[in-house]
């Protein structure tokens, strides 16, 4: 079996990487990228067994196709591909992408690619706020999950290939409709990743910047640390994506909101404490791997009564109260 | 000399680990804690040469009393010192502390504690979202700042003893005025902190979290991570400092605001670009270590025009724009 890999930079020589060292011995992997500098390390690091000249080379050679590109670039290149599958009668191929958003891609996908062409996209949930094949890694997907958006026309075979490269990878297949993908990859990823850019920028904009970034410590180092991402795959992701994101904005700034008027006035104490006190038993759980329907079910609509929160705390809640009547009270 | 360490969680037991790794010879460190578990395990682990069982033995015995309980113990804390001080004549005791707010602490400091007894307000710029001594770590301060807020009454002995403690911690000292402390404290670990409560709470309560936690991966879980945070220590932060949290928090709020009208709208995509990308080129040198007035000077007041900004860019503002109109418009 023949891949064909469009697209080496950080992502497509990680795919390439990994299916060379923990794949299947009798796939090859072909490479195509117009950027020449990736295409050359690509293959001095062995990620790709060969590098292809031409898109018609590598649409003729391959069985299955990984796109990896930046998503803006998409639709053209689905067009030159219908371009070369038209004129060289190429037939039976899957493509998949590995693109952030999904529902845009499946449009253009719809509306450009020939028929008997299958499209399916994914979206392996892992990344680097590196780029280049300089920083591609066989395990940067391993144990990490891998979202596909086929639809109800999508031939079994066809995904059973793509579920095959997903597994070749270490990361473990789900399946989602593309704009419920589009929602929750706004919530989850592309929603915090703007609210850092804000947060650096914030601080960078301030006067006492040069006191601010002195005091800066691992805490918001790690709560900015998303700013490093490249602005052309933020603002692709944007372009893509912006009614999701700015739904999720929303929702934020009114929580943000209601944490204000909890911690800003003594009165709401006890409130801010069940609530800060909530999100962090909860934190926990899911750093401790709890994620999924099976563990979550219900969303959480009521935080618990005082007494039954104290107790969960261990009577903290009880101390914290009696503490400010010592404090602050007397 | 002897250092006596009031608190022997994982701040308290970390100076102990490194003064007895690192530190000089002669001197020995001496813990006390109302916490039975935390003052043994300090001893058990050499964070502490003993422990002693009442505040008046560690007081009579210390020559530096470094505090490390959580901040709404201290004012009683103040309180018990001053009755045990004068009862027993003590007097040249230096004290310091470790906690995440000043302001409200030299206030205790100044009302409670004896004219003969010198108080210097300190920060260490490093922490954990653990807690207790099982997670001490001598190295925990190497590296980072550690702030002082000496005021101009304090004795020139008393902040050169202060002084050899942190330098002994392998860390670097910062002399600050308590309220800009606060402030910026607020701004760069604060705030963030309660920031990504909100994040997580607004995530978890969403009706479809049991998906969104599928798809979290490590972007999510950096954005998120000081959810982790002892919401003990998180309420003691913010009734010491408050205002400035709130104060903070209505900036972030403006910016966000701006961002979300920035990105929803094609016609500000310029904009939008120049303002992530101005983020990220700010934000990389900031990771690439870049910190002080000596880097920075002034306020990031504007962000380029487009030229300029489009050749630092390496072109990459054209091209966006050329891709949505080639995209979306056409």
């Amino acid at each position: 079996m023949k891949i064909g890999i469009i697209g080496t930079g950080l992502i497509g020589a990680s795919i390439g990487l990994r299916l060379k060292s923990h794949g299947d011995k009798n796939v090859s992997v072909l490479g195509y990228d117009i950027d020449q500098g990736n295409i050359n390390l690509s293959e001095k690091i062995k990620a790709i067994d060969s590098k292809v000249k031409s898109l018609k080379e590598l649409l003729i050679a391959s069985d299955l196709i990984v796109i990896a590109i930046p998503i803006l670039e998409i639709k053209s290149l689905f067009e030159q591909i219908t371009e070369e599958v038209n004129k060289n009668k190429i037939s039976n191929m899957i493509i998949t992408d590995t693109s952030s958003t999904k529902d845009k891609i499946i449009d253009w996908a719809d509306e450009i690619l020939p028929k008997n062409i299958v499209f399916i996209g994914g979206h392996p949930m892992a990344g680097s706020t590196e780029v280049g094949p300089n920083y591609s890694d066989a395990s940067l997907f391993e144990g990490s999950r891998w979202v596909l958006t086929p639809t109800k026309n999508t031939p079994k075979n066809a995904i059973d290939t793509v579920l095959s490269l997903i597994e070749a990878m270490g990361a473990e297949s789900m399946f989602m409709d593309a704009k419920e993908h589009d929602s929750y990859a706004a919530a989850v990823s592309h929603m915090p990743l703007f609210l850092q850019y804000a947060l650096f920028i914030l601080m960078r904009n301030s006067n006492a910047w040069g006191e601010i970034s002195m005091l800066a410590s691992s805490g918001f180092k790690s709560a900015t640390r998303l700013a490093g991402t490249n602005p052309s795959l933020a603002f692709d992701i944007n372009v893509t994506n912006r009614e999701n994101i700015a739904h999720w904005l929303t929702r934020y700034i009114d929580v943000i909101n209601q944490v204000k008027e909890l911690l800003e006035d003594e009165k709401y104490a006890e409130d801010f404490f069940r609530f800060i006190g909530t999100a962090n038993l909860d934190y926990l759980k899911f750093a401790d791997g709890a994620i999924g329907r099976e563990h979550w079910g219900e969303p959480l609509t009521d935080i618990p009564d005082f007494n039954a929160f104290d107790l969960l705390m261990g009577g903290m809640l009880t101390d914290k109260l009696n503490k400010l009547d010592f404090n602050d009270r007397k």
